[in-house]
């Protein structure tokens, strides 16, 4: 048995400059829609989803400020894809599963995401430099 | 109109040094099934894909040689996220499409991706940095 339940992705996040250049050409080349967009503080970020067909979204991520996460990924690493955020049933319990089995963590208790949401991120080094986001599916 | 007609995001891509030992963290972290293996000649690489509930997979991409584009990646960035795969109904269609509006391709003409699917990459160029496979729905 696995330590976390799977999951579907629910979102593929891409970091960006700024949302409305980057968000104009996927719409206009992949047909994405957007959809909700949010400055989430907590993290110094504004996301904006794009909407596809199927189970998965994208997430455009923008810094608000120089001292912002993803100001320091983008001086970094330049724009491109961030992380991937799978869905829970249950974060606690999925914090707890993965604390147990020595997982390192960046949050090892869950805090608000976009849209009224329970997440937490992995520490990168988890899963072989792919930074993972849980977050938990809204009830 | 968008230049594709919006499609569903088939597999997030993630380059790794080897396909084993990284499978084994995806399956006892995230639950995720190992599925169709297979050394694709033409990209100097054998992948693995990993399934998850939901439309999109996760294929793990590791170089047979130094000579492979992903032993590049892997040497320049290390083990990490590395292209996104949305699929198209007519890939001919599709770059014919991009062509017209003069977006930078890898392959302007698909070729043979794993399991006998016909792919074609965009540049990264074309995308902010994100490097999108285009896979034709197998019919």
């Amino acid at each position: 048995m696995s330590w976390l339940p799977p999951g579907p992705i629910d979102h593929v996040g891409i970091a960006v400059h700024e949302l409305d250049t980057a968000s104009a050409t996927y719409v206009d080349l992949l047909g994405a829609v957007r959809g909700h967009r949010e400055v989430v503080e907590g993290q110094g970020v504004e996301v904006l989803f794009l909407e596809l067909p199927g189970t998965t979204r994208l997430e455009l991520i923008a810094p608000l400020d120089d001292r912002s996460p993803v100001a320091r990924f983008l001086a970094k690493r330049g724009e491109g894809l961030h992380h991937i955020c799978v869905l829970v049933d249950d974060i606690a319990a999925a914090l707890a599963a993965l604390q147990e089995h020595e997982v390192p963590l960046v949050d090892a208790t869950a805090r608000p995401g976009a849209g009224g949401t329970r997440i937490a991120f992995l520490h990168p080094q988890a899963l072989g430099g792919v930074l993972l986001e849980l977050k938990e599916r809204p009830r």
